[in-house]
């Protein structure tokens, strides 16, 4: 009995056994070519999906065993899997690399242009220069700034109020053909892009959200709001770009372009290619995708997209657009040991990260409502031009805005070197002393440190207030770099108490660093991969502890306020049908309370096996729009025979009916195994609709607790689920029942939400 | 309907709603302390564990309302897993830095003894002294050779014997203390441990197994074996160790004592733990948790591992083992970037490392299975003696396999500075050159060079075969550093033709890393957390693409040859019923081939709802060693309502019998909601046991494709699940059904899994 010869087991005749009882695919494959695809904005089965891959899987192998030419066709199937990872990483690694470039250049463009050449950024362009300090890149022949070509007169106030001026204007410019093209070309390019990357992983179908259209249009707005200075980073917007790029090259096979359950592990696997190229920190990528976005995440995929990740961030270290061979953006080089004491102010920046956080969310949620329901909604161009404004009307004065927010991250990051000619390392320089590097912080600070220090503070409350009012916004945005800008130095003011002269001091960067990861923490609410990324992307493999306590604080405290972070509330924002693994369902409810119909409403809608015809058939489908329907012995035993797809159904009845002589509106449906001999025999024909009746529904009983139904929807991947008692159907819980329920019970116990 | 209040809609008699129907905890809380509990060696069922935590959470809510008090212990109860983990940690990591230091102190035992202070180790007397470095350490005054001690000559032939001797000897004395110990008090003790908690996080019970004896003497015979020489590492052990930990504090909270899921959330936390102590890593440590370890991970588990191995790593470096206050165990300095070309021999030490994997695997399974099957198995201690005997008789001779295994890995990891006196790296030195650091590789090698790789090469062949006969003794025994020496200097062959006078040279400690990942990975199959462990061993952030293209390399190749790794082979060798997420299930089998009863065999052993009598139960009970038995309405109808524990049911009648009057062998046993009037009113009394039946078991249909119900097996954590068909009971598949096919199918069609 064990040798999976099924059609003996179940009876089944002959004729039945070629597709096999209850062995959808084979038949679909030819008549109905797209009976298998969703639509748009529905939710996928994994199971099914996973069931599907199987036949294929076995048919292939079935075939392998035929000839020499059908193996290496299965040995190529096999390992098509990672050909479309290396091509996901190559493609993803050269976008980056390409977006870094074009970011660098035209973010300088703002500023003037290079005479050499005038495809070079400010570096590249006094790379020949000898002057290489960040206090002499002014004096680079080559590099002019507007006011100095146009006019030739580079200091005053005439060329100030000029350069202010070319500056807001490039910006504004930047920012319309960034908001126009997005407008008129891929309306679905705008944002960070991670809430719907996270739905669509879930098992939501968004049709074109990955398409090549947007693609190509993300990764030019990208680049043109990057520029533009507002604030937003890169990070988010490449994960989309990354999982676009998944989404092109799964269209290459077949194993993946037709099931959605294995597209959706590309997908996820190019989640992490996309940060790996982000942060050049291909392991936080691939944590990044298991923690935050992806759903359904089995091992293989794991090595999947550590494998992706890898020859993501190698092709950008190839094409190397930060002038260094290093992956990592910003390569701190201290290795200072911290103490224990230092523990209180990481936990008070994690305190802080939390509480921003919270403020964030809400403030950008907030500002996001009213968008959606006010006038302002109808406005998006206007808006992002006046935002576009504002930022840089503010950025332009004060240096620590003006310039790119990663240059400004990378400065703030490193600790002062003996050469350094920051203002933030300008130190009370004592010739006499001997200048030992890490002696520079015994040093009373400067006159420029002071006003470092509140050109920074200006900057903090600048881009706190002007982020909450980016997000979102119908362009590219992400979200990273500006949290991470909007940080640190607090620090600063606790880092020059500390410090007493001669003491052994605390290394600034540090702080920064631990300030970022407890913004990013407050906001995200990732943990482990957060860590990973911020030690990946500084290379600080001894500050792994400072990092984590702040990472773990931020968290406790922004949880306290609220258990979802910003791309969660993103979701629940637009209302998709996102089941969070994270929420914990611990209410008493029964399936029974859940399911439909309710005792108001009428009977659930089924279909016999045996007693309906194809009249009664097509008016159920006319007159409801639920995606199946059950099949049931009888409509007095109740008792359930199996469920088939409103999908499946239409296609069989309309081919059938083109197709199948006799089959007219009188015709008997027969979901039974065997046609009763009468039946056949009479006019009209039976039409026999077995093959397309799934028989391996999935049910529960009205008494199993909601909770069990949760975990089953979640683990399993569930679309619907049927509800019986004692073998009778009593109704059907779908997966938006179960989402609305959650909400409710949430709604209703908000309390209860502390003790998780 | 949706207000959660499910007696009114489930129509209960008022009686019944103090329990509610189906909540079967409220009742068993009392009456049967241990009803809860499993039997040794039986499987839990993950989701009657979670809905039992869910009712205990509800309660703790619901009387939270009621006192402030109530409040308070809720929020400690909301804060328990915390504090275990802190707990945890803490003791981890005491307990790792009291291992290491005991280990430091006795491996040096056996060549000599400190005369200022005898507890202290080579290192620890020598500290004091002015030389530091490796050449001059047995210059050291206070630190005494046997021989010397005891005849005051530390040269000549009598001198060498004499050490040679009480190495042996020790190590001798050390490994009978070891095996004597575990064979005595513990023998659960033995073995890395890996393997069965893999098992028993994935939900089996084995008592004792993680118990406080355990714990004990496992820590003290881990220092014992490994302090004996012998070629094993302490990190598998260590991963016990935690685990024990771990399950000692859990039974500190009725939360997790009580509830063998949330127990195992712990365990999965603690493991990370003991990885983090073990290597210094404690990302490393979340992730080997997360990919090798554990069966069930929610992302809540993933913050608290996280927690819990940076309060680990914390306290031990607190307790400072190793006398540098990094994290890191075999910290490399060298920071030269490497070069694309270099890609070609990482990979091929990939391969090398895949092929050593499957040798490794093959050699010690197959001597495991003759240890099982011969007359070896029953002389564990003279075997342990034996090999000791053998290693430390082979051991000797050579001064890299003399010393402990971690000094060695150290120093092959090590580049060769300027000062180093290692004989790797005794280059010819012309003191008219220029002594710069990074020149040394171009000078030609010295003769120390020569006889350092014959040296080594005969280290390598020596610790191949040992490693290989030595895990799976009944003595602790980890795998990892042990895999990890098991490697190398294939490369140093490759570096000396690569390495040219005067033209840029390669970085051998670089290929040693590499090298040691490619075998690791190709021994155990991690990947992710492979990497990013070698990473944090060894601070070589740089490395992280020469690491992950060996490590996935390591893997592909391994893989060609067989897909389990060491931990999955010897589960199989154990015969756990372990039900491995990565094996996937292809075949086309239904449920109905797999379920019991087969056609053969007699009718499934039932219960009905109204008409069976207390004498039948019994009989039943007493015929049968089912866990359960199924619930019908009728013989005859056979509708299923409900799912009964042989544990509950035994003991429902046991007290009935006792304490109820009028309950006779001839009572009749009534599951339905209502007892009939006239039975109630009659003698014999009825026997009401509702309230055990569970109202929500699994069903699937017959037609349900296997690879489905191992689907949901594994992600439900299912114990048993029944098969219906039109609401008809037809059989059961129980886990161990499960697990039966499955290796049957995989015998029967080894080739399938090529494709996999």
């Amino acid at each position: 009995v064990l040798t999976g010869d099924r059609a003996s087991s179940t009876g089944a005749t002959p004729s039945e056994e070629i597709n096999g009882p209850g062995n959808l695919m084979d038949f679909l494959d030819e008549p109905f070519p797209d009976v298998s695809t969703y639509e748009d904005f529905h939710t996928i089965d994994w199971l099914r999906e996973k069931s599907r891959d199987t036949d294929r899987h076995r048919k292939i192998t079935t075939k392998s065993r035929e000839s020499y030419w059908e193996l290496i066709k299965g040995l190529l199937d096999a390992w098509s899997g990672w050909v479309v990872m290396l091509l996901i990483g190559m493609l993803t690694g050269t976008l980056a690399g390409v977006i870094d470039l074009a970011v660098d250049w035209m973010t300088d463009l703002k500023e003037g242009v290079c005479l050499s050449a005038f495809y070079y950024s400010h570096e590249q362009c006094c790379w020949t220069s000898n002057e290489t300090t960040f206090d002499d890149r002014d004096k680079c022949p080559q590099w002019q700034k507007w006011a100095e070509l146009m006019t030739g007169n580079s200091e005053g106030a005439g060329a100030y109020v000029l350069n202010y001026f070319l500056y807001i204007s490039w910006a504004l410019l930047f920012s319309f053909l960034a908001v126009s093209l997005v407008r008129v070309f891929a309306p679905y390019a705008c944002g960070s892009g991670i809430p719907e990357i996270k739905t669509i992983l879930s098992g939501f179908i968004i049709r074109g959200y990955l398409g090549k259209w947007t693609l190509l249009i993300k990764t030019v707005t990208l680049v043109l709001a990057v520029s533009s200075g507002l604030s937003l980073g890169k990070e988010g917007p490449l994960v989309h770009v990354a999982c676009c790029c998944g989404n092109l090259f799964c269209s290459l096979f077949s194993k993946y372009s037709k099931n959605e359950g294995k597209r959706r592990e590309v997908l996820s696997a190019a989640a992490a290619a996309g940060v790996s190229v982000a942060f050049g920190a291909p392991i936080g990528g691939v944590l990044f995708s298991l923690e935050e976005v992806s759903y359904y995440f089995p091992l293989k995929t794991l090595w999947r997209s550590f494998f992706a990740a890898l020859v993501a961030a190698f092709t950008l270290r190839a094409i190397n657009p930060f002038g260094n061979s290093r992956l990592v953006l910003f390569y701190v080089e201290y290795h200072t040991p911290w103490y224990m004491a230092e523990l209180v102010p990481f936990i008070l920046l994690g305190v802080f990260g939390g509480l921003w956080g919270t403020l964030f969310i809400r403030g950008n949620i907030a500002w996001c409502r009213r968008r959606k329901t006010t006038l302002l909604g109808k406005y998006p161009v206007l808006e992002v031009i006046v935002i576009t404004g504002i930022t840089a009307v503010l950025a332009f004065p004060n240096p620590y805005t003006r310039r790119s927010t990663s240059e400004l991250i990378s400065e703030l990051f490193n600790d002062c070197g003996a050469l350094e000619s920051s203002q933030l390392c300008d130190y009370v320089n004592n010739p006499n002393m001997s200048r030992r590097v890490d002696d520079i912080p015994d040093r009373p600070a400067g006159p420029g440190v002071y006003t470092a220090l509140w050109q920074l503070a200006l900057a903090l409350v600048f881009k706190i207030v002007i982020t909450i009012f980016t997000f979102g916004m119908k362009i590219p945005s992400g979200l990273f770099i500006p949290s991470m800008m909007a940080y640190h130095h607090h620090d600063w003011i606790i880092f020059k108490n500390w410090c007493r002269p001669g003491a052994d001091c605390v290394t600034p960067g540090l702080y920064a660093m631990v300030g970022a990861a407890a913004c990013l923490g407050g906001v995200t609410r990732m943990t482990v991969s957060l860590v990973v990324i911020m030690f990946e992307l500084t290379g600080g493999l001894e500050y792994i502890v400072p990092l984590m306590a702040a990472a773990v604080t931020s968290k406790w405290v922004a949880d306290a306020f609220g258990k979802e972070g910003i791309y969660e509330s993103h979701i629940q924002l637009n209302g998709y049908p996102y089941l969070d693994v994270r929420d914990e369902f611990t209410h008493r409810t029964l399936a029974t309370d859940v399911m439909r119909p309710r005792r108001s409403e009428p009977p659930l809608a089924v279909l016999t096996q045996d007693s309906t015809t194809v009249e009664d058939v097509e008016a159920l489908i006319k007159d409801t729009d639920y995606n199946g329907f059950p099949v049931v012995v009888s409509r007095e035993s109740e008792r359930l025979i199996g469920f088939v797809q409103r999908r499946d159904l239409t296609l069989a009845i309309k081919t059938a009916r083109q197709k199948q002589d006799g089959v007219v509106s009188s015709s008997v449906v027969y979901f039974t195994e065997d046609t009763p001999q009468a039946a056949e025999a009479c006019d009209p024909q039976p039409l026999k609709l077995r093959r397309i009746l799934n028989l391996s529904p999935f049910t529960v009983t009205d008494h199993t607790p909601m909770e069990t139904v949760v975990d089953i929807f979640r683990k399993l991947g569930l679309r619907q689920c049927l509800v019986t008692r004692s073998g009778r159907l009593l109704g059907i819980i779908t997966k938006k029942d179960v989402l609305r329920h959650m909400a409710q019970m949430m709604n209703q116990d908000p309390e209860s939400i502390m003790f998780n």
